[in-house]
């Protein structure tokens, strides 16, 4: 039985605590760490059969007996927490970024090196029904060799400037996870990115210097070329779409809904908005990461999102960044090599 | 080239005139007759090249050169202008239904013995590029042997009052073309019926002895179920689909719609209503049946829809009339026999 | 804390022990009987922390903590324990149908009489979020009111002879299902059903006297007609449709499946097969209605689905043997009179 | 009656010829002209009632009844026989592209100035039911300010390398259709291109210094971004989609089909492949731009696509091909300046 503690009891930490309590037999959540929990949080903790209540998570680390750690907290502490906890010598899943700082999470790398701790990253997309279908077409040859992917994400409505401040802007917080999926689906390298983006949704987006819309293309180490679009503002909901387009056909998905309800009527034919948001639309997604996790551990397999691919995540999405700021195609090599890894 | 004359030139006897005009490069229109002809008429006949124009058919007849007759007048005159088109010597296309009585249907085939002429009705949809699609499918192999087959059709908005006393009732004027469409589809013949049927739309229907929504169930020769549904109003148009399941698979047939434009927005994703009427519906099987007319003519081989297609389809409309009336399972046998052929 | 005892852990006994453990935070299941228990049985209800395991289901109704029995034996025990558990004071979860046999049924209804206790009946489409979408639109005046009522269910393949002998045939076994969920939808009464059916795709089937093929039509109490189809095979696996057409509109539901895939390639453009089977299909249904059913225990609301559901049900798929048998329309009055109920 | 002479009789010629004959009432073909005219060719003319027959175009100019002249010839014919037409006082349909050549197009824009001529250049596309329909999404204000628009073009398979070299590249042979689609679709104005290109159908193409798959990014003067892929080679056939995304919903278009069939079977659910190629998916638009180009002579109105639109999608497409070069983003303003237009 591998005994889970989970920092930070937020949105996220809450589905992970509940996936692991409801769904993965071979885990179970021993703490929970949270520096502002309330009654609330008690109350969750209590009902879930969770037993140690820290507000300090250090707390926690010193747990011998927990094996394994599930960061949600703050991104920024992302970084420092995941060295924290495997100098505790626990295994650690943490949410995505690892971290807005390319060092940082150079960090993280060095310190797992020489261990045999798992270290698994919260890109939840690789572990949702219809990705893993893409994938599936993809790698079972139903495709060919791949020419042009094409990633749609729109948000419902932009998040808070507080948080937008501190999230490392558009291309960093929300297209990484596309940038993490085009690696993901096409099983290839990005190698170069041009990226377009402004604000067209909310003005006070630009005060924080960052955008709300962005548009990239990117090319990759196996010659097809990926398009991603994405805005922090939809007025149907939360649009999650993808295609692969190859040498012997096309394989795409699109949005899930509450229903297959189609209403037929004076006006036309209608069909259900998408499921909103991230939490309802991946829902099965977050057990699906957190079993793989799980199983991991167990088995000593590699986990299937590791802390390079949130380094590479991020790389793409600094490029990104660049590209943008100065208006022309920039390689990941480019990058890279500023931060000498 | 085949030279053809039209008698009576209302909605649908225009259409097939342009038809030939435009599409049928054999065949050209030579004449028209209608009595009653009006500035609009004429103008509309001038227009597609059309020579003669008359207000008595008879005049029509007796022209030498006219290879085929179109009868595209009133249901009532059908078999009466059918029967002196075959003792002119022409060959005949009959819109739907042929007659309201089985006895006149009967003297048409017995006219038509002995010759070699053509005698088409018009059932479009075997001609349709949907209905088509399913034929293809079952005689293809590709469901296999026939379990179910169901047929939608709904009407928009019903006829006027007028026009429904001298339909023959919803299954004679509307079903009809569901009863045409199982016996093509299937290939087989239908041995029993139960229907069912109510005014639920417009209570004055009541009042001409008829009614506005029905279902019949069918009994089919080769062991299969058909279902249809009919309705004279529908909120969202005119209603055209189909299934055929079997052993091996199911093949539907969905609305044809002007665009496939979906639209997203904060009510929902929206498409477009289906086609409305039947002469935008079927606009290409019209078409596709003059063709086959015309091409029966100029090989020799039998018309695709033939005066018994039209007779049988009138005897499953009578045997559901039955049924209705006496609430139980009628077989066609029964109203066959009634009519001793 | 709402206790609850599970009488039969096959395969639906488990899918409910699991939704009360994983989902329903105000029940937990204190015991379960199973008089043909073994190891992997065992080890299934350890998992879930389950503490009692008895063979003999007495023993769990002497158990006086428990509030609640959840009835997942076969059929011909499901009347007799509802009695014997009402006798014990618990509330009942009882699996479809209640019984074959009428008489029994009234049995159960009179020794809830003059109880406060829950008995809920297991049909779980109820609770699906597909027939939820039509039930609300409906309700929510979106169609007017009702015309033509549809429903389609194929299974993917037949059970076994021995199931099928016990299964009090189609009717009572499959259609009732949807017989329930004409109800449910409609919120009107069957008055007259005409049943067709035939052995189409298991010769053996003839043997025990069943059919496997079936398609019904029925009078509603609201004028409106509804149709079923039924088959045991289904090349495409299970098929779970309905629509619902009325006045302003039509409200349909498609088949659910894993993803939204669609490929293109040079055979055409390939969708996903539907979820087989009801296990997969309905797993959040099975997770609503013992939801539900603990609901109605804390709440003290009647329960969604009655004993009288449970009962009309079986009137009408008793209507369909006869009207099948007897090849004419059969009034539900008709069959209520022979039992005096 | 506006008589219409037709230059160059080839795929595209004949369908314009056919149209005029069998749609457009207010117009007849009183010539063609092709020096490469066979016995199949003049028995096309023949069949449609064309009287005059030339091999030398120069005849067809000279007659004084022709009103209006359709230049379907090769490409590099085009801007000569506009600028010719336009002499000998003949209103002007030109096939896209009006030329390779800025300058040239410059010179027929210069012949036009001070007549009274109408001059169409055929992108037909703006005449397309789904086309339209995005347009009138956005004309009656439903998906609010444009974002992003997004449009998808893949060719079944590539054209013969001797049509590839004087095709100009697939930028201006292929793509300039979407190009006009972009500035029909949102009314706005082409700022700035990124383009990306490669080999990765048919090595030979190679050869010829083209490329057969390429992603373009645009800026709008409206704020909004447009992206556009396209290939030549598609395993499914002929991909003419498009959506528009905005600030109150998104609109798109999906390919047509023959049926709307849909079979499902023990493999999945099966659709049609899309239409294939051109003259079947946009048979319809291509009447309607005849229509429309006969119109606009009756009326005196402008023609629905100008020489300035043809000029303008040229534009953008050399400066795709400058972005591809350079691999940078390319403003149209810069290409501009080069032809000082």
């Amino acid at each position: 039985m591998i005994k889970v503690g989970i920092i930070g009891i937020g949105r996220i930490g809450r589905i992970h605590g509940e996936s692991i309590v409801r769904f993965v037999k071979g885990a179970e959540v021993k703490a929970i760490a949270d520096n502002f929990i309330d009654v609330n949080g008690k109350e969750w903790a209590h009902s879930l059969g969770i037993k140690n209540i820290y507000t300090d998570y250090k707390k926690l680390l010193l747990d011998e007996e927990i094996d394994a750690v599930m960061i949600c907290s703050p991104t920024e502490t992302h970084s420092r927490l995941s060295i924290e906890s495997i100098a505790a010598r626990k295994h650690v899943f943490c949410e995505k970024p690892v971290d807005l700082d390319v060092f940082k999470i150079n960090s993280v790398r060095e310190a797992l090196k020489g261990t045999n701790l798992k270290y698994q990253v919260g890109f939840m997309r690789r572990f949702d029904h219809n990705f893993k279908s893409i994938k599936n077409a993809i790698s079972s040859g139903k495709i060919g060799s791949q020419r042009i992917l094409k990633l749609t994400s729109r948000d419902p409505a932009p998040p808070s400037l507080a948080y937008l401040e501190k999230s490392g802007g558009l291309f960093l917080d929300m297209t990484i996870h596309d940038f993490d999926a085009i690696r993901f689906l096409s099983g290839s390298e990005v190698i170069e990115v041009f990226a377009q983006g402004a604000v067209m949704t909310t003005p006070s987006i630009k005060e924080v210097g960052d955008i709300d819309t962005g548009v990239v293309i990117l090319k990759l180490s196996n010659g097809a070329t990926a398009i991603v679009d994405n805005c922090r503002q939809t007025a149907y909901g939360y649009d999650q779409r993808a295609e692969v387009f190859g040498e012997r056909g096309c394989v795409a998905i699109d949005n899930d809904t509450f229903s297959s309800s189609m209403l037929s009527d004076s006006n036309g034919v209608h069909l259900e908005k998408p499921l909103d948001f991230f939490l309802e639309r991946y829902k099965n997604a977050y057990i699906e990461e957190i079993h793989s996790f799980i199983h991991s551990i167990e088995s000593g397999d590699n986990p299937e999102v590791s802390v390079e691919d949130g380094l590479e995540a991020v790389m793409i999405s600094l490029s990104a960044q660049k590209s943008l700021k100065e208006n022309r195609p920039v390689k990941i090599e480019e990058v890279r090599k500023e931060f000498k890894c």
